[in-house]
This record gives structure tokens, C-alpha cells and sequence, in this order.
């Protein structure tokens, strides 16, 4: 099976479309946990070990391990060597250079990390993408529209058609095998509804549900494109859902919960999302 | 000294703005080197040692040394470790990435690898500049016109102005102490002119000058802003001025050069340059 089969087919047993993000900050760790390097590897190791019953995906960020440097790294390279075989691996590193460095960091994220997918920044254009899809059947989700408050500021460039919605449809003009996806945050209900509408194709990478506010329901309407499943990220509604002793029961009931919505959600988007399904 | 004070002297001493690009890979290493980590180490050591008398500052790309994980972030943090201390030291990571995990990059290149100056791109807004700035007297570049190829794809999408002059605009507007410059490549020497036209505070990072072809001249007219130096760098005219077992001395010779070619353009550039320092 290629990872976008082993992702479909868990989507399809779980039922929803969970991604757990994994973004360890050494400064909100439960208490219990050592701090610096060791205290984020048992927490990242801890949450996922929670909650991988719950979810199709984790989505590990490169930036709360590469602040360690390279003791960081092997934190890194640890936790992922030992994640689940049936789960989705994203590195979220939102890399974006040209030529031989986007080799050089394909070569560190999927030949290295042996990461399914990654997200990359769109700003340098096809340069900073294919060196990715040189290798078979990995995928990668481009910045669209990102969840972040000073998102407008360069992604609401331009006159009459903003900025998103030109790399949006850049995106799935340029690539249509379903490979290369699109990170739209959930904190712009209108604005994702908008690419989505503008794309079909492409399932999304949806972050912001939860602590950002984000619409789950939305999220999860949105994510699945007509190529490729989506998944909906969310990180600290799970990793901070307490910060006691009890963390790890508190973070697999919360993904338990979360996924229980997500189902709800599922069913109730009708026809439409089942249409969208290649 | 603040590290901008410090590169306006060694740019003044030296009489050119002349940046050693460090991109090792291990496909192009010089006959005599150790294949895989070990003689990307050596071939990045080697090119310093032999140009550093020639050069204001060093830009080590990052993607060079992670591709090989934690072991090539050992590496970087050796070799940034042993600059010489007059060197202004540039990490090129591009990244670009929102709030807590923004700083968390930021702990990673200016708290733990020290950098006097980082690259960052624009995509996410104010948010991933931000965390950057809360280090005092550092400094970043963001991406604007960069010399590859594809960079039309997003840069010059937009009606009336294209994204890359709106980035340039907003980053000029937004910030203008001086920390916050702008990578504009060489390679498109009429849109280098129009950046600099439209934003004259800023300096600017300008790759792209001797293997991508770029403009040398108007690289170095155009990279001094007013209210910060620029600096042009160059990699691969160095790195691969000999594959042989003679490449330390080439690299020197090279840089030797690349310096006088640029010390001239910086005579005949006339007021103008003058004019534009602060």
C-alpha cells in the first residue's frame, strides 16, 4: 500500500479524519516531566502512545525538536523510528528553497525521517516542490491559507485575486495526482470554504481546530478532496488538555472525544462528502 | 558592537560586501574528501579557512548539513562554532512558521547556533518575523525576489504589483530599524532594480551572482540600503573554482578575485553608493 492508501484505509476504519500534531514546548510540559530534551521526548512519546487508537495521522513539528539542535535531532529521529507502522507520518517543516538545497531537505525529511508527507512553503514556486516528488508515493501539503492572525498580510496580497487562492489554484493546476495537498487553517472558515470551492481536487492539511478556535465542523467538511483524503490537525486540545499528573489519560479522552465529533461531522456532511471521495 | 556594526566595518576595511555561501554536498565534494558527513565538514572548514581574509560575512545553508539529521547538525554546530569571530555569520534556513513555533526556530539559529542573521520567508506574515526580532541587534532577511528559476509562480502573481513588491513594501513599511532586509536575487537584475527603487532603507542579501549567472555589478550597486549594509553572496564560483586536489587554493584565489571585481563596482558606483549610506 503507498502511504495516501494506508491513510485512506485508516480514515476509513477510524472514521474521521484525526490528526494528532505534536508540537512539545518545554516550557507548558505536565507536570512529572523532566525539563529541556528529555521532558519533550517523553511527552511527544506519551501523547502519541495515548492516543494512536484515535488517530490516522501525527504530524510531528521539526521546530520543537531543531531548537535542541542536534541533541533535538535525535529526539526527532528517536520518536519517529518508533511511531506506529499503520500511522501517517507528517513533518511539518514548512521547508521552501530551490534546486539542490530542496534536495538536500527532501533528502533529510523523506530519505532520513522517512516521512510520508511534508509541508513545504509555496513561495519559491515548482523549485521548491519536485525535489520531493522525486521520491514515489510521497506526498506533500503546500501553504495555502495559514491559521494565524498575520496570515492576511502576504497571503491577502494582490488586487482582485488574493494570494491564497492563486497558489491554491497554481497547486492543482500544476499537480493533480493527488500527492501534493494544501494546508488551509480552520480558523478561516470562509476563506477555506473559498479554496475549496476555487479546488476540488486536493485534500488538506486543516490546523487551528481547538485552541485556535478553529470550526471543527468546517474542517472537517473541507479536508477531503476529490484526489486525495485530508486530515484535521490539532495539537494542544489534546497535548494540554491537562496539565497535572493525569496528562496522558486527559489527552487519549480528549482525542477520543474529538474523534467522536469528527464522526458526527462525517456523517452529517451528506452526499457531498461522500461525492468528493475518488 | 552590534553585529550590523560590525559587518559596516569589515565592509568598509575590505572594500566589498563579498559573503562565502557554504552549500556542501556530497555528490560535489573536491578529490581528496571523506564521502557522507565527514567530508561535507571538511570541504565547509576548508572553504572558510581559505577565503575568510577575502569575505565580510559567511552563509551557511542549513539543508546541507540537516540532510544527514542529528549528525549533520553536529557538523553545523562545529563549524558555526569555529567562525572566525569577525565574521558576520548568516544561517540560511528560510523558514517560516507561526508564533510558539517561530520561536522556537528563532531559539534554534540565534539562541543555540548563535546567528548574527538569519533568512526567513514571508508566506505566514508579521508572525514569523516576530519571534525573530525579540533577540536584540540581530538580524533577518526576508525572502522577496529570489534567483531561481520558478520564482514567478508566486512572486509575480498579483495584477497591478507583483507579490514580491508588495513583500518588499509591507517588510519596508512594517520594520525599519535596519535588522529587517530583503533577499533579492541577482539573476533578475531588472526586478533587483525595482525592489531597490521601491524600497531604498532595506539591505539586501543578493545570491545568485557567478554559477546562477547573476548580475555582479548590479548585485553590488543595488545591495546597500539605506539604513543597513548589504552583502552578495557566492557559492559555487568558489566552492567549484577546482574539483581537484588544489580547490583550497582555487576557493582562495576565486574569492580574491570576486573581491576585486567587487571593490571596483563599488568605486564606479559612484554617489549613488555613497548616498545610500547612512
Amino acid at each position: 500500500m503507498t502511504p495516501l492508501e494506508r491513510l485512506r484505509a485508516r480514515i476509513d476504519r477510524l472514521g474521521a479524519p484525526l490528526c494528532l500534531g505534536v508540537d512539545p514546548h518545554p516550557d507548558r510540559l505536565p507536570d512529572g516531566l523532566p525539563p529541556g530534551a528529555g521532558g519533550v521526548e517523553s511527552f511527544a512519546r506519551g501523547l502519541i502512545e495515548a492516543t494512536s487508537d484515535e488517530v490516522v495521522a501525527v504530524k510531528l513539528n521539526v521546530a520543537f525538536f531543531e531548537a535542541f539542535g542536534s541533541a533535538g535531532w535525535s529526539v526527532l529521529e528517536r520518536v519517529r523510528r518508533d511511531l506506529p507502522p499503520d500511522l501517517f507520518v507528517i513533518i511539518d517543516a514548512k521547508r521552501g528553497d530551490i534546486g539542490s538545497t530542496a534536495e538536500r531537505y527532501a533528502t533529510a525529511l523523506f530519505g532520513h525521517l522517512r516521512a510520508d508527507a511534508v509541508t513545504l512553503s509555496p513561495y519559491l514556486g515548482e523549485d521548491a516542490i519536485e525535489p520531493f516528488l522525486d521520491y514515489a508515493d510521497r506526498c506533500v501539503y503546500v501553504l495555502a491559507r495559514t491559521s494565524n492572525p498575520s496570515a492576511a498580510s502576504v497571503q491577502e496580497l494582490g488586487g482582485g485575486t488574493p494570494v491564497y487562492l492563486g497558489v491554491a489554484a497554481w497547486v492543482a493546476s500544476t499537480w493533480s495526482d493527488g500527492r501534493v495537498g494544501l494546508v488551509v487553517g480552520a480558523t478561516a472558515p470562509d476563506e477555506l470554504a473559498r479554496v475549496r470551492a476555487a479546488v476540488p481536487g486536493p485534500g488538506f492539511l486543516v490546523p487551528g481546530v481547538g485552541a485556535q478556535g478553529g470550526d471543527l465542523d468546517a474542517a472537517v467538511r473541507s479536508c477531503h478532496g476529490a484526489w486525495a483524503p485530508g486530515v484535521v490537525s490539532i495539537s494542544r486540545a489534546i497535548a494540554e488538555a491537562s496539565p497535572g499528573a493525569d496528562w496522558r489519560d486527559a489527552a487519549a479522552s480528549s482525542a477520543r472525544e474529538l474523534r467522536g465529533r469528527m464522526r458526527e461531522a462525517v456523517l452529517h456532511s451528506g452526499p457531498s462528502a461522500a461525492a468528493a471521495a475518488p
